[in-house]
């Protein structure tokens, strides 16, 4: 059984911090191993990934060719299913909608000092992208990485994938064609993400590298950065559903169970003030796991990590929502602006009663990739910002500098930065001259 | 003596690769410790900050006191020089200005489907700012990293800052007295960031940790990187000037060193188009060695990593630099924006002959934390950003989710996520009956 807290409840503060507090994130000792596959990629290049692929894999690359030829990815576009191939295409549409919308402007203005000043955006040259072989291999995921790459004007976008049996899924491979990636190796783990940062013979270095992957792909991930930048560092999927008792229990139960079905650590949280309509819910959410596919999965979800949490009033759950700070949150009432309103950490809401989080996962716009496991209190998802960066700039003339040339002097004195001083000094001595 | 290379030259190819590639990071095998250190923070907490501080910086913490009190922050800003207090000011108002030109705005449209889509900002509620110890203690360094905190609304902005006497640089307090600091701690080093990432019981955790640091404080941000926002993974300084024959050898020697004083690790590279011009700046360079304070330091840089590139035509050099992805790049001719135009990866420039790259460091407004070691290809100066995160939203109703609806449910089937599926299909069915 899930987890029953009532705010009103003897203990409950205690009972939600542990729940805040709670990590369900794999601790697998993974630093080691995975540090060791790193020097090896840096070490010996294209005969470390081979040797790991053959090992991990037992795929052949140097037999078998390292690549899927982009040419591959038009064909599976081409062989999938026609509606699945519409659905694609509507969701990269709109996916490349919405990320436009983030693209930053280049900014420059002259200040009362005569100093002219901005910033200038530029997207990186090249991004790589990580996906899981097997069930974990998901066409939505690379859409969401890989088009934000491609909106930004990343010219190379860099598919890594193991392929196991040396094929990918279809459907995988017609996403990458409608998403524009422009190279594919069939070199999966800790040694793709290596090759991605530092290159081998074969594969040239990205300065970005996104995806979803598992323990050692998310340690590899983290001991490059700041070599490369990398999108987040990602735990279990999560949702906080806040509802009230006009729901249909159906409906609430569905859209907890949709997160419980990606894996067992992942996490369904429901808040409500309506105690019934809380029964109603995890009796529903009982017949679904019934009859569900994931089901066994799902439960294991519900039950180890699950909660249902009463409210006096819906505002009240607002403050313990914000403690959570969700990936995903579902506002599932009428009038959903004014709890919206009260939201200052959640990587993705969904507000009101038609608008179940699955929906966000593959055709709504907003990225996917969302920060998880507290993380939406410092980070963001995955947009178009995570492919670019900026310069900043300045230009003074005789007179700007007169104006605030003598500060910097004083300041860099004080530092003890004699020659910071004199980088200014210099050119107020020619204006005093 | 500095590296010569000429673009024309023989082996200029794999000389300047070896430019490129050449790590100047420490290489310290701190990790080992540091992951010691964050963890004797994590279960023992004040008495394990109480015992390091004592074994590193010979300080009793219970002793002498945890904090420095806010109150003396105001104290020393009263007591500073009145010069020094008007450029610190100057530097903030300046700072300040710049920085609230990158606070984003929330968006929201309905597209052509009924989708209510956006994006709403908010700022992180406690920010972290390590301040080193000893000669590193700069107040520049402090408004630098606090003042976009305060700009992106930061309530909780907490520094720390070893203190071997008990004290800390008098403009460095009446620094963090005009920037807001709200919380000064007497602890430095790993565990420092080990308390800023996990909290003690008298210090609360913080989201976002910023500021430089030795190769500890910099491989525990390294570490405790995902538990918590931080700024950047930094290396040494490092300043790439482009200059014509026409200006004052004796500027661009001073600029050059301006960047070499920081560090013996510290970076100074001159392309020119000129070859007498390149002489007279290394005479230049050598004559201002000799009498400057920070000889010693600066000398150490210029011989071990400094260079000078001789380029037929200035245009030539700008490929060659974005190759460097410099932290500082200044463009030193009468018209510098067609060079500028030319620039992708650069961490901040300083356009025409009268911007010296510590203009910048001071009192200019763009921040001066800045991606070193090439990581302007993919990373950003500080900013507003840092402090803030997105929260993306959508909002559908029975006419939207059935235009979008049904691919989803496609998608998910593909997927094979049932419960994804049945979360969109439920509401479909509502509308079809």
């Amino acid at each position: 059984m899930p987890l029953r807290l009532d705010v009103a409840g003897t203990g409950f503060a205690e009972a939600f911090e542990q729940l805040v507090n709670a990590r369900r994130e794999a601790d697998e000792d993974v630093a080691q191993a995975v540090r060791g596959i790193i020097a090896q990629v840096r070490t010996q290049g294209d005969a470390a990934l081979a040797a790991l692929t053959g090992r991990f894999d037992g795929f052949d690359l140097d037999a078998h060719g390292w690549t899927i030829p982009v040419e591959q990815t038009a064909a599976a576009y081409e062989a999938i299913d026609a509606d699945l191939r519409a659905a694609l295409e509507l969701a990269a549409e709109r996916i490349a909608a919405y990320h436009e919308k983030q693209k930053p402007g280049d900014s420059g203005w002259t200040d009362a000092a005569g100093v002219r000043l901005g910033a200038r955006w530029n997207a990186v040259e090249a991004a790589g992208i990580y996906v899981p072989g097997g069930l974990a291999a998901y066409p939505s995921s690379l859409l969401m990485n890989a088009i934000p790459a491609k909106v930004a004007g990343v010219e190379r976008i860099v598919m890594m994938s193991p392929t196991p049996g040396g094929q990918l899924n279809q459907a995988v491979l017609a996403a990458a064609h409608i998403a524009g990636v422009t190279e594919i190796w069939r070199v999966g783990g800790a040694q793709a993400i290596a090759a991605l940062a530092y290159g081998t013979g074969r594969i040239a270095p990205v300065d970005v590298i996104v995806g979803p992957g598992n323990a050692w792909v998310a340690e590899a991930k983290r001991q490059v950065y700041g070599v490369v930048g990398i999108d987040m560092v990602a735990g279990p999927s999560e949702i906080v559903v806040v509802a009230d008792g006009q729901n249909d229990p159906d409906w609430i139960a569905a859209d907890l169970l949709s997160q419980a079905e990606h894996d067992p650590t992942s996490q369904s949280i429901l808040f409500t003030d309506d105690a019934a309509f809380a029964d109603a819910v995890a009796a529903a959410v009982e017949r679904q796991l019934g009859v569900l596919a994931t089901g066994a999965r799902a439960r294991q979800s519900w039950e180890a990590n699950g909660a249902i949490i009463h409210v006096a009033r819906l505002e009240d759950a607002m403050p313990l929502v914000d403690r959570l700070a969700p990936e995903h949150l579902e506002l599932a009432v009428d009038e959903p602006q004014p709890l919206f309103d009260r939201v200052r950490h959640a990587g993705s809401v969904f507000l009101g009663r038609m608008t179940p989080e699955a929906i966000g996962d593959y055709v709504a716009g907003p990225n996917h990739v969302l920060p998880t496991g507290r993380r939406a209190r410092f980070s963001s998802g995955l947009s178009v910002l995570d492919f670019m960066k900026r310069t900043s700039f300045l230009q003074l003339d005789a007179d700007a500098i007169g104006a605030i040339g003598p500060a910097a002097v004083a300041m860099a004195r004080a530092e003890g930065l004699p020659a910071h001083a004199a980088s200014v000094a210099v050119r107020l001595a020619r204006q005093e001259s």
